[in-house]
């Protein structure tokens, strides 16, 4: 599915990181994390018309980016600085329902101040990942026309930077977040309330993520639901949210147009390289699948919502 | 859509109520309320061959069985005995994701036995609301050859009356609970995992009910997921579960076959029923439902979940 002539650029923001994750499943440690990695993994099944901006600490190990080099991605705009890549240390409840920060040390992210090279400044497709949103707003500064902007924020950001991202917020297309982040930005408990206050705020649609529920897309009135897969293996929820921004970018790139159906079609894809992306721990999930893989996953998806069309 | 003639008959048994309601829109006294109140009704605007067996007491208004009767219900197995009406008493969260429960008196209900007459027991769909399983068996004696048997229960009787459950659970077709009484009745909180051990336990399907997030079934290693409709006004989740039951067994006895398709379909008429109930007090959400309004919402959650089939 590489070979499309037409493929759109996609250009994505966001940190690569390394996360020590404790839960039902014991403790690991120095797991590769951040949401450019799940991303650019995930979009990059779709096209090879990918480029990362982030920033990693002389700790990082070379291997991460390399095997995304050899996925095609393009890895310049990763720059390595002194000091340590940024580290998120978190804990899942036993049924892996919620999870706790036990640390964050920031290390190079601290300072990380995205810059985007010329050849990636004609990006068509920008992927906001979640980051300080004054800095995802700088990045947008930097950009010169794209066809769509999506961003993804969470918690810390609305609660101590809301000024700023209520400015970002107003430049983007697309919002993606969890259900708990939409209900905290709008002040509302019920999501389609919640949606309408946010599409008021500057974004033409808001995907809500939510989990084992799916995703919510509210858009000019209207709404899609794409299912979840009841999956009975579920090793590690990170990256989940991020797989599935990759997978809707990747295959918009892919696609080449933004259109309402071509949409539906995307977050499908995102459903289906989120559910790859909690099977296992890290990337793994999404490190080795193959396009039949990907469609095998699609057609189940597709099965698990058929029905037929009836008239009383 | 009354006028199909190979109509299946459904029997209906269940709880008929007062509910007494707290919660974010105030406080409402003597509700109409219990199972079977909400599943015949939802069930009578696709078959007028309900039957319901249940026991009210001497302060019970006639109005609410008349009303019934006149839906074309057959209301003689609703039997008035001397004391008070089963009374339930709750108090839901301001963001009406939890309830709790304040009383239960349970009046003419603690000595009620189902008593299905003759012409009751060739009932060729029965639906069991959430009663005592000992009941539930009791009534299972009494009928002679259903073609589909349906049950609901809850987390009272799988932790006070688990054998008696378990006794009942091997000789249904389909049992109806929430995504808790699933988790807590497989003790297992991943759903595809605790659905493959309840299928174990005698039913060879189950519909996991997920309020907002849908429902699932899973039957036969396939699953199936009905979406829930984005409401925007949402007051009162009371019955919101009965409904979509009473759609689900009023659908497949109007439609008159228990395939997969047919099944599938019949979830979707659950999940419009559930979702007009939660949208007003008491039954007052499906009780002035039209099939135009019906057929509305049918095709809106249609809409909802259509995306193309594509191959990459």
């Amino acid at each position: 599915m590489h070979q499309r002539s037409a493929h759109r650029s996609l250009l994505v923001v966001g940190s690569v990181a390394y996360d020590d994750i404790d839960g039902p499943f014991g403790f690991h440690k120095d797991l590769l994390g951040g949401s450019a990695s799940f991303i650019a993994r995930a979009a990059a099944y779709f096209t090879k018309n990918v480029s990362v901006v982030g920033v990693v600490g002389d700790d990082f190990e070379q291997k991460y980016i390399d095997e995304l080099s050899a996925l095609g991605v393009d890895v310049s705009g990763i720059e390595r600085t002194p000091g340590e890549t940024f580290h998120w240390v978190g804990r899942y409840a036993p049924d892996l329902s919620t999870r706790e920060t036990l640390d964050t040390r920031l290390g190079v992210f601290a300072t990380f101040q995205p810059k985007i090279a010329e050849h990636q400044r004609d990006a068509q497709l920008v992927l906001l990942g979640n980051i300080d949103p004054a800095l995802q707003l700088d990045v947008l500064r930097q950009v010169r026309a794209p066809a769509l902007v999506a961003m993804d924020t969470m918690n810390l950001w609305i609660n101590i930077k809301r000024d700023d991202l209520l400015k970002t917020l107003a430049k983007v297309h697309t919002l993606m977040i969890n259900d708990e982040e939409a209900r905290l930005l709008a002040e509302e408990h019920n999501l389609r309330r919640a949606a309408a206050k946010i599409l008021k705020l500057g974004p033409t649609s808001l995907i809500i993520k939510r989990g084992d529920a799916g995703a919510l897309l509210f858009h000019g009135g209207g709404a899609f639901a794409a299912p979840a897969m009841p999956l009975a293996d579920v090793k590690d929820p990170t990256g989940a949210g991020d797989s599935f921004a990759g997978g809707l970018m990747g295959y918009l790139a892919y696609a080449g147009d933004l259109s309402p159906k071509t949409i539906r079609t995307a977050m499908i894809m995102g459903s289906v390289m989120g559910s790859f992306a909690v099977e296992k721990f890290s990337v793994d999930g999404i490190r080795d699948l193959t396009p039949a893989r990907i469609q095998q996953r699609f057609d189940e998806l597709t099965e698990l919502v058929q029905f037929e069309r009836v008239r009383l």
